[in-house]
């Protein structure tokens, strides 16, 4: 509750000076609602007031009819069997009461739910910004509730860091806990579950000299004679990295990897978005259709990376650097280390009314990577089966979204052209990438 | 049990010419067992005479003594619990009898098991070969009884062709029923079960112009919804192959696959050697650590493949040949054409006696394949966790023969460096390849 | 090809004494079809004879038309763009002859064909009979190409007995190798691809007093640390089988075991119909839609399986006893043993024409079994998810089948009522059993 | 932060009063400790305070030595190579201040935590008691940082309710939203990770006269056909439940479920100790080694679960009670409804000293459930085949540990007896049990 509280705190803060109109009320506010004791989610209203008659719609299309009295607002709205009495006190650009709900068909059940909110910002005028952004706390859960660390508007960019798995600095520096602590939340204004978030990176940089990884492999991948043959492996391995020269070096080589070097490829191993509301917050080690910790090791500087929305703000997260990874992470560890991000962020609108965050509302059915040369589709499940599943379904989606092809079209092009990496097997969830050349995707006419 | 009648009658014919020494017995002779009448397997046996005495070895190293009088030869061998007592007769490089088993812990357990055999050629002492060869039968099963329709020396070189998936050649004529009918089995001399065959291939080229797919998802790529809107797909779709720019398009277009291309890249779907003898023989539409049907989209020409012998001969096949592949074939057929192959093999001896067919020898784990570029691993099972565990057991083992990397170095090595492709999602087995570059590997001291 | 004729051998022996009509081919023919040296399948047709003049229709409802000059039958059969034209003598009950198949839109494959077959016998009109049947060989393979040992009728019972999964009989006897050798096949007459074989076993007996097994634990339920832990053990396990307690003891116990015994439950772990003609049969050691190695412990005396026929005649196959089995068969063994059995078989045809054995027929889609007291489906792949699917989607087809339930009828008593045991994690396939209790379904009502 | 001040809020309440020393140190202190402004865990500390000087030792063995001067100590612990300087206020049973951690070997590293804590109260003297507790709000998430609801002693019986999953309570009133809203936490004194927590049930009985449901099939158990085939189901389905003759039916059922009724087996969906802290907690509706939502339909009255507890006081969690459920809980929502519940814990201690919670400490690997008749685990995971594996190691250590069985005994066992069901196909974890009968057990010695 009282991350909640904070969250809307932040949302004033930094839109209640922004808040411009004829009467206190008229326009688009932004309504946390809480109910039993517990998070609800958010309602998006734009209202009218017309000689102290209030009317008004949800974001969902509902409408409302009420009265503001001095600062006092009521409210009444009816959809089907159920009405919702609204009673709530107008403050500056803040709003605070509470709903009574009916439901016709279950006398029993009338529920009170607690309001809070805040004026939405007026569209930003302006160009623009780059954010330099400095993370003082690193959270470990991809939590919706998590106040956001900073608002910003689609076309933004923000340059930052992160800390490296373990939750050490560029300095080295311990700064969190371990457990992929994440730079972020941001909210980007403006966008609303059903909205894909495009972030592009224009920056993946490492920023120290050393990576911390072991010697293990994941269970994952391991059939019993080679769990066997594992079975006294598992130590931190510590590797040099050369910036220069952009290689690294384990700090103490086995006898036959004392001339091995790998080269870097500096990579995110987590960016998210805040999943939906939900009765827990998942783990910044795991995984789902938001992204989270994917492990993917294509997402470099240069990509773009697509989400689908499902909370107000979106609440990007990123984290979990990577010197330089095998596919599916067997060691458990990458080459964690710190890294220097850039990246902008776009919002592509789904132009349809959202409720509520509560309602899962993804137009995107998984995470997808974008590359000079390939579009891809990050498929997260239980098993590699259902990453599979999940990843080709995800690549049929995006082509009958973007390309108009049919199912017999689709059929044919990845049967033909797509390629199956395992991206993650080191995590609760596996992964498999579907990935398709755009050199291939040239010839499809784009749908109109 | 004809069909291993005809087996030993393809190598007496091969080699009996060749056969010379100084009495009718004294050199080395492969005998094929049979008792129950099932087959049980092979034996090598290196017979001396002196003075119508007779000593001998079988390749396990187990002993034997008896006697050769006119071309009766009578033997005894002890070991442990068991005696073989065996009554055969000579007739020039060929032998037929029979061996009397029994066992001192089980007196009722007195097996009679009848052989056949034949004395094995010396050496070749000339020049490796180069054999044009024009299939006439297609198998349909990875048989270690199937007669060989070839028998080569290692560095020996084979031109010859494949039928499509289908079983219809490079004229469009039907020659066989579906289920990638295989050419071969090629037998080759001087090589047994615990070898590892080597098969470079120098050739596989495209020689027709279209090629039969369809345009279904496999199952195993299949989530509910999209099972839901693929239910009505699966019918057939041909393909013209422009064997000049080496581009295929679908004769019968969608409309968004008008100007739609796929860049051809021959690739053979299967090679294998035959398994060991068990029960019954694999279908080719089958895999396994023998190889087979593996539909990888790496064994282009170029590539050098790797297979544990399993039985005298290897008896290698080649077939289902693919203009173009996607990863994991998840059509259930690719672009399936007939193909001209050439390919030169050697053998890697493990250096270490065995007896029988029927013992399990895989020196080497997995199917290695090798490019230019890298070196690979497939790994095979009933699900992808099962085949991503296979092949990283056997790029773990490929690591320590050839590189001797110790367990935390092959964990690094793989942790920093792997590359994963599910190769296969179509047939019973799924298919999962390990992939490490040879650039990445060059820092490595070969083991001495 | 030579298993077929033999097989063909087995039909004619058994029916050409039968075959009584007034003209030498009027009535109902079996045909075997053979090309490119590879076996086709089966054509069962039914000739009319009048004054020379000879019609016919084949199972599919394929008509033909054609001419009977002394004992040379000719005829011509068109469908859609494809001609049939025979050439065969008939001989007693048996005909022999060629197909000469043209297609109109490729002229290039024109198919040739042979055919052999035999007249049907007529329907039995004496009544049922009590085979006694001692076997002399066992099977290793699963195959619709092995010649049956016996031909009976549906309403007929047989009593024989099954040697043990390694070959060794009731008396301990070596008489096969192992991996299941089986009993059968056996041949019932009038029975078609699409039809249900019905097997009730009246008799699932112990007819020695031991069993072999292992101390192992098979990979599929082995995690890292268990199989650590299990890497030395493995060694043959002997059991002691009191038949008249019913109870099994190991010979040499470890420590903790000396008082353990087990309650002895005869069943059988294999029971099978022929799958149907494809490149090659699977192993006894595998299973299928059409029963197979399935290792289920309900599969005791008094039940009934139920199979889907795959090929003319079935050919039904049993074997595998095990005096007693955990779910699962973990150690790969269980108490493997020879058996008396009994078993009446019955026949519910799909009253559908069907073709040929090459198209797959099966009206239900998992064996199924049946006791006193519950109906259970075995289904089977490659994972446990997919014997899972098969398992539900078998017993929603039994229950729309015979219950007339609708989807969310079928949800409704799958969710509250299902059973799902794993019944099979030792072999290729593992198995999943989804079971209902037949007190629960009473207040179905059937299907009218 | 807020929640771990409650958390020890409700712990110096429950103990202060009882804390009776001859100084205001001496004894057992429980410390909770923060750092990055996260939770880091727990401390249980034994302080000895002689004429102001300190002694004291953490119960990992860890030595400490200060001085308490007033109330302000200061303590100093060194062990290899890192240091923690303590200076701390002590006011009544209550303790606050900070450690200052420093490491050698990286002198950057100095790390400042915070420290808060409540001396432990001494060891009950009285008899167990019965505890009626009426639950006001109910938790979503397993979490180790929720204040408990009740504090009791190991012996001490609690009697309940519970809501249905979806949040109703037994008059039909809504008190939460879904999701398996929980019942407690309940700490138990004198209980430390490593210990093993044992839950018996001696009630678990409906308290209202329906259950919702519906009639859906997860995707667990879907295959493409039945896919297709369920693609329009999965509507809500009410079902009366008949108290007095424990039936269930449904209120509008279709035409064929007219006459059906479900004989009613009340059971808990979720039984649970809170995981160990982790950087998120688990959703009501997931399940771990811990417990949680298993769905296992054994969980019925009269039975007991063991599990191993994660953090002191063990947390424990009930709810998502279940009118009736087949295997898996294949509709996702099995009759879900509102439960009285009766149980009394106890706890097995595992007599070693456990540093801290975030340690992972389980002596027993997975849940553990006992009936009258039966042993079980419920081993949890990704996929079946990860259950099937938990299941059985979980098993395999219960055996060795209870009945000292070595590994060759332990897989005779498994092998011959023991039964394996899927519990759980629902949910995110797949759930296995394996079970063996007591009956069987008993030849076995115990341990001694």
């Amino acid at each position: 509750m009282n991350k909640i509280m904070t969250l809307f705190a932040g949302i004033v803060f930094a839109t209640a000076a922004l808040a411009q109109s004829t009467d206190q009320l008229s326009g688009e506010w932004l309504l946390r609602r809480e109910m039993f004791g517990q998070p609800w989610g958010f309602h998006r209203i734009t209202f009218t007031v017309d000689k102290g008659k209030v009317t008004g719609t949800f974001a969902s299309g509902r409408k409302l009819e009420g009265t503001l009295e001095g600062n006092v607002l009521h409210f009444t709205s009816r959809e089907g069997q159920g009405t919702i009495e609204c009673t709530a006190t107008i403050n500056g650009g803040a709003i605070s009461g509470k709903f009574i709900e009916t439901n016709l068909d279950n006398a029993r059940n009338v529920q009170e739910s607690v309001i809070t909110g805040a004026r939405l910002p007026p569209p930003r005028s302006g160009p623009a910004q780059r954010h330099e952004f400095i993370p003082k706390t690193f959270y470990r859960e991809f939590s919706p509730l998590t106040p956001p660390v900073l608002h910003i508007w689609p076309g933004d960019t923000i340059h930052t860091t992160t800390v490296d798995a373990g939750g050490t600095d560029e300095r080295g520096v311990r700064r969190s806990f371990g457990g992929n602590p994440e730079t972020g939340p941001f909210f980007i204004e403006s966008t609303w579950p059903g909205d894909t978030l495009v972030i592009h990176f224009s920056r993946i940089r490492l920023n120290r000299d050393y990576a911390i990884s072991d010697d293990g492999i994941v269970d994952r991948a391991l059939d019993s004679d080679m769990a066997v043959k594992m079975k006294d492996v598992g130590k931190t391995v510590r590797w040099h990295l050369d910036l220069e020269r952009m290689i690294g070096t384990t700090e103490l080589p086995g006898d036959h990897l004392k001339n091995f070097s790998v080269p870097l490829r500096p990579m995110l191993g987590c960016v998210a978005v805040a999943p939906r509301l939900g009765s827990a917050s998942p783990s910044t080690t795991d995984s789902g259709r938001w992204g989270g910790n994917m492990d993917f090791n294509e997402i470099v500087e240069g990509v773009t990376v697509y989400l689908p929305v499902q909370t107000p703000g979106a609440l990007l997260y990123v984290g979990d650097g990577h010197a330089a990874q095998g596919d599916g992470e067997l060691n458990g560890d990458a080459l964690e280390t710190s890294m220097e991000v850039e990246f902008t962020v776009q919002v592509i609108s789904n132009k349809q009314s959202v409720t509520s965050a509560t309602r899962f509302a993804a137009t995107i059915r998984t995470p997808r990577v974008e590359s000079d040369s390939e579009i891809m589709t990050v498929g997260l499940g239980g098993s590699l089966e259902d990453a599979l599943r999940e990843a080709t379904s995800g690549m049929s989606q995006w082509l009958e979204q973007d390309y108009g092809l049919a199912p017999s079209e689709i059929a044919q092009l990845l049967g033909t052209s797509v390629r199956l990496n395992i991206n993650e097997a080191a995590d609760r969830n596996a992964g498999v990438t579907a990935r398709l050349s755009k050199q291939r995707l040239q010839t499809l006419a784009r749908k109109q």
